[in-house]
Parts: structure tokens; C-alpha cells; sequence
């Protein structure tokens, strides 16, 4: 029975995480939960699955109503009875209970991309002297990971992340000037957060997981390529020095790339069966990203090369920019403006430690805010 | 420095196998080559590779000529200056050798189907018990084998042989009664021997890769599925049982496969580098098969079911109605109906001996033959 503590477990992943262990009773034991502010839900998980320990942005007083113990997200990351720390939160929420759990020798499963976008050097130098494997839960990387099982990561040539390429693939600039929150929350292929369907319509989303896939397989920037498949079936693809390439596809359903992290090394079946079936899916396409509308790949392209604590400020800035979007304070196009003004007026730090990442983040989010009052 | 010996080097196969090993200097050595009756190809590779010993049809009075000691194709696979043997040999002649290399304790790279098909239950049992292993050759084994490294065989949930559906993929039944060997020699993605484009313009050789799959990999025949996939570019697909799908992907050319049971375990750089752009590739698409109109992959499905014999009998007769086909003695669909008269008429043998494989061959052949004759 595999011991696991679910950290943002009322958020997408972290229902889903649920979902598939609910699929699998008597094969893992949620020995912790740590939710947000939604504490209805919380409490049903909590009375469902009976962890020992929880915490919540709410704080120690549902200590008596949840019948568990109150502990802070750091100490739940790095209990003595947790095995496994499914990181679901969102934002820079994930990023200290990541290194608690990794300092205290736990494995990892990572859907938080900004944990290593903001310290992707950090974690990575921490889970390598620990000893601690980081398994990651993004569909793309999920599948990048399964492609490179029993292969060497010297051998690599370059990493494919395939984009859907998201509601607005086929807008002109003008129309895309135009979009509303709700025709960016529409995500042809996938069912996600708010914050992450709007990157993945500015397809920073996918400029996120080009840093994070340099972290997690150890493979330069310029040898990871993105390119959009609008089908989203095909998750993401590995290229040898010899040539051969290998893909890992299934239909869009995050309970997959989940199960596969939760029941490492080991395969199971199917907690929730969806085959392919590839005369009914008929075909399978490619287009090459248009960096002059989705200018926000270009940016973390740059940040990403630039290093230091440039990620921190896209991830940063792009998460305020996101949120006066979403409020309707500013337009669609101007996600990308706001971040690389930010960007701009950054001067990085390199080989940052965390209290500079973590002030970098701060800087930028008062920039970015900034920028849209100046704006005005 | 891999020390290898490569049957059959003459053909189609063999040519690409000293293509690959020419572009790698000092990293293999030929210790013997097997060729059938070109003699002057032969004497090429010879001198130019200056193996130790040879074989050819044409037997040891060549010995002067070629400055190498003659040996038979059974004493070079079982040669102790040999690692390696490629099997690259066309029809039953890899099946004597092939077994003498396994005795032998060699690792065969197989590219010759018919060594499996024929006598798949032997050979697989060899290998078990000489710890021998068998890297495929063919493209869609090798495509599999790649996706299997570093996953359990026990995980498989299906096997997804893609087959390019031919040249005649797109012909009604009454347009592939007349269709010509010209027609049937023009395979829109591969360029191969006759025999084995022939048997791609009919599906037998996607159902002889069914057979050859069930038993490199151990997988039952209701689990290896065939999609057509005209582009050629995904090899082949294993679906785990969690629902993960990997596929291997590149352009068609035979020296990559080739290149990949060579330097195995290790990847080395293309020899002859050849990268999939997705972007330009645009679309890869899928259908599923008709069995009315390519009625040899539900031939060799019933043949692979029925086990023993069956097979041996399937491919020898199959052998036979090409070469009456290619002599413009009988047409395209009378390639099946020939080998579906001969497997009707055959008593099969359970569990057979080499001795019973070879008689049925040579019973299927000449029954075959009789057919022919009969209906004139």
C-alpha cells in the first residue's frame, strides 16, 4: 500500500489524483490532504479518504470538525508515514513543500509547472543529492518520461512538446485582440484550472514546460522543440541521436498520466479505460507555432535562456496578467505585453537562491501590477 | 568492435547492413558474409570488407577468387569469431542458420520473417534456453522492441502493427483482379526486395509480421491489431495496460532499424541522418483494414490461430503463388485464393518438429504448384 499525501487536493489534479485512487481501494492509503480555501469540499475528501493530517489556507480551527490533525503544508510534504507527495497546487504555492518533501527523501509527483520554472536548478540539485526521483504529472512530460524509460538520457537529440495549440490556433492577430475570458476558457481538448487553460490559449503554457522539461530530463533549451497538434492525442515525443523517435499517445484524460506516476514503476489497469482507436481517430496533425501571435512562447523561450531568476518573473508576471485578464482588466493581447514589459525591467540574478527567486516573484508581481495601473 | 556475420548480404537487406556498417569505421568487424548466386556483388563485399570466411550458393570453388575460406552458412552462424549474425536472408534459407546461431549462443538480428513465421515455437524456445537474444530487424518489430525497453512484456495490453496498406490500398476488388507485378512492385513508402513488396501489396506480410510479433514478444494474437497508416512514419504501437499508447516514429528507411539492432544497447548517431519535421510531415492518418479486399492478413490471422504447421504452410505457399504471380502466371487475388486452396487441404501437426516444419513447407509448395496446374 503506497502512502501518499495529496497537496492541493480540491484543486483539477488534485480531485483526480482522488479519482484514481478511489479506482485502486486497498492500494494506497492518503495519509494527508492539503486544500485551499474551499473547505466543504476538503471536508468530504477528509471524511472519504480519512487521512491523519490536513491542512488548509483556513488555518487549525476545522482541526475539530475534519477529525485530523492540523499540520502546515511542509510538514505534511515531509511526514514520517508519507511516501509519495502528489504537488498539485497551483502557482509558487508548490514550491516549499516540493524541497520539504525532497530534503525529507520523499518521491515526488509534480503537476505544479512553476516549482521548477521558478527553481528548476534548486529542486533539481536537491532531488539529485537526495536521491529522490521528481515524477512528473503534465501529460507532456508524463509522456517524455514513459518514452525515455529503459533509454539513456545522453542519448536524446531533442525533446517534441506538441501544443493543441489551444481555442485560438486559428485567429488572426486582430481577432485575437478581441477574445473574452470565456472564449479562452473553452480549451478544444482539455478540462483544466482557470490559470493554465488561459496559458494554454497564450501558449505560455507551453513555453512553462519547455523550462520544465529542461529540468526534469536534463536537455538544452534550444534541443526542445514545440509544435501543434490540435488533436492533443500524441502527448509529447522523444528523438534519439539515431533517428528514432518515440511518442506516447492516449486520449486527453490527466487520470492517465496520473496513474502512471502513482503506480510507478509498475503499470496497472486502467482506473478509467479510454483506448484509442485509431481507424475511428482518423488523423493526427501538425503545424508549426506562430511566435508572432503567440509571442508569449518567444518569451519563455528567452527567459528560459537568459536563466537566473528571468523564469521566476514570466511565471510571475504572467500569473497577474492572467488574473487581470480573467477580471476583464485587461485584453487577451496584452497578457504578453504585461510580461515581457516585466521582463524588461528585470535585472536577473544567476544561479538565484530561493529567498532571490522568491523576491524576484515578489518584484515582478508588484511590477506587472504596476504596469497595468501605469498603463491606465 | 562488434564482430559480425551477415547472411543473405547481397540482398536488400544485407546491402544496408554493410551501408550502415561502412558509415561506422573501426567500430565493427565482418568476420563472414553470406551471399546467394551474385557472385560479382559478392567479390565486392569481400574486398571491400575483408571477412575471414564466406558462403555462397555457388559453393567453395569461388575460394581463390574471393581470398577468404569458404564455410557453409550453418558453420558461419555458429562461427566463433562471431557476436552478431544478421539474418538478412530471404524465405526458409535463415531458418538453419538461425537455429545454429542461437545454439551457439549468438545474438541474431533478424530481418529474415519467414525464420519466425515457419518455426516461431522452436526458435523463441532455442533462444530461451541459449539465453540468446533476437533484435528484430523488420521495421515495425524493431518500432516495438523500442517501445518495450524499459516496460514490462506482462503490462502489454496490444500490440498496433501500422501496415503503409500498399499500392493498392485505394483499388476496388475488380480493379486489384487486373492490377499487374509492375503495379504491385511500386510500394508508394519502402523500397524493398520483390517478395516481401509483393506480400505488402497484399497484407500477407502484415500478417506474417502478426506471427512474427506473437512470438518475439509473447503476445497472443487477438491482442496484435493492424491499422493501416499510409505515410509510414509511425512503425508501430504498443498500447499498455493503463491505457498509455507508445509508438516509434521516422522516416521509412530500413538502415535506421538496422542500425538500432547493431549498436544495441547503445544508440549511436544516424549514420545516415534523416529527421521527422511534423511540421512539414502535416498529417499522419489512419483507417482500419478490409479484410474482403485484403482477404491474406485474415488468412495468415487463421493460419497464426490454428498454430503449427499452419504458418509454415501459409508462408510456403504464399511463396510460391508470388513467384507464379511475378511470372504473370496467375493474378493478384489469385495469390490468396491459392494459399487459402492450400491451407484448406492441410493436416496440421501440433507442436511440430523442424523435420515436420520443412515437410510441410515442401508438401505446401508443391500442393501450391499442383493447385496452379489443376485449375488450368
Amino acid at each position: 500500500m503506497k502512502r501518499l499525501a495529496i497537496l492541493g487536493s480540491t484543486g483539477s489534479i488534485g480531485r483526480q489524483t482522488l479519482e484514481v485512487i478511489r479506482a485502486f481501494p486497498g492500494r494506497f492509503k492518503v495519509v494527508a490532504l492539503a486544500g485551499g480555501s474551499n473547505l466543504s469540499l476538503l471536508k468530504k475528501q477528509v471524511s472519504e479518504f480519512k487521512p491523519g493530517f490536513f491542512c488548509t489556507e483556513l488555518g487549525a480551527e476545522s482541526e475539530r470538525v475534519l477529525k485530523a490533525s492540523y499540520l502546515s503544508i511542509d510538514e505534511i510534504a515531509a511526514h514520517p508515514d508519507v511516501e509519495l507527495v502528489v504537488v498539485a497546487t497551483a502557482g509558487k504555492a508548490g514550491l516549499g513543500p516540493t524541497l520539504a518533501a525532497i530534503r525529507a527523501g520523499k518521491t515526488v509527483a509534480l503537476a505544479n509547472k512553476e516549482v521548477l520554472v521558478m527553481a528548476g536548478e534548486i529542486v533539481t540539485a536537491e532531488a539529485r543529492r537526495h536521491k529522490v526521483e521528481i515524477l512528473p504529472i503534465d501529460s507532456e512530460h508524463s509522456a517524455i518520461w514513459q518514452c525515455l524509460r529503459g533509454e539513456s538520457n545522453k542519448e536524446i537529440a531533442r525533446l517534441i512538446l506538441t501544443a493543441s495549440g489551444g481555442p485560438f490556433r486559428a485567429k488572426t492577430k486582430k481577432q485575437l485582440a478581441e477574445v473574452t475570458p470565456e472564449d479562452a476558457l473553452r480549451h478544444p481538448t482539455w478540462q483544466m484550472g482557470t490559470k493554465v487553460t488561459v496559458d494554454s490559449a497564450t501558449l505560455m503554457n507551453k513555453g512553462m514546460e519547455i523550462i520544465e522539461a529542461h529540468w526534469l530530463f536534463g536537455v538544452p533549451f534550444p534541443k526542445i522543440e514545440v509544435v501543434i497538434h490540435p488533436q492533443s492525442i500524441i502527448h509529447s515525443m522523444v528523438e534519439f541521436v539515431d533517428g528514432s523517435v518515440k511518442a506516447q499517445l492516449s486520449l486527453p484524460d490527466m487520470r492517465l498520466p496520473i496513474q502512471c506516476a502513482l503506480t510507478y514503476p509498475e503499470r496497472w489497469q486502467a482506473a478509467f479505460p479510454q483506448n484509442v482507436d485509431f481507424s475511428k481517430v482518423g488523423l493526427l496533425s501538425f503545424e508549426s507555432v506562430d511566435l508572432d501571435r503567440f509571442p508569449c512562447l518567444r518569451l519563455a523561450r528567452e527567459a528560459a535562456e537568459r536563466g537566473g531568476t528571468y523564469p521566476a518573473v514570466l511565471s510571475a508576471a504572467d500569473e497577474v496578467a492572467v488574473e487581470l485578464f480573467l477580471k476583464k482588466k485587461i485584453g487577451f493581447l496584452d497578457i504578453a505585453r504585461l510580461v515581457e514589459r516585466t521582463l524588461e525591467r528585470h535585472n536577473g540574478v544567476r544561479h538565484p537562491s530561493l529567498e532571490e527567486i522568491i523576491a524576484a516573484d515578489k518584484w515582478a508581481r508588484e511590477v506587472a501590477r504596476a504596469g497595468i495601473r501605469g498603463r491606465r
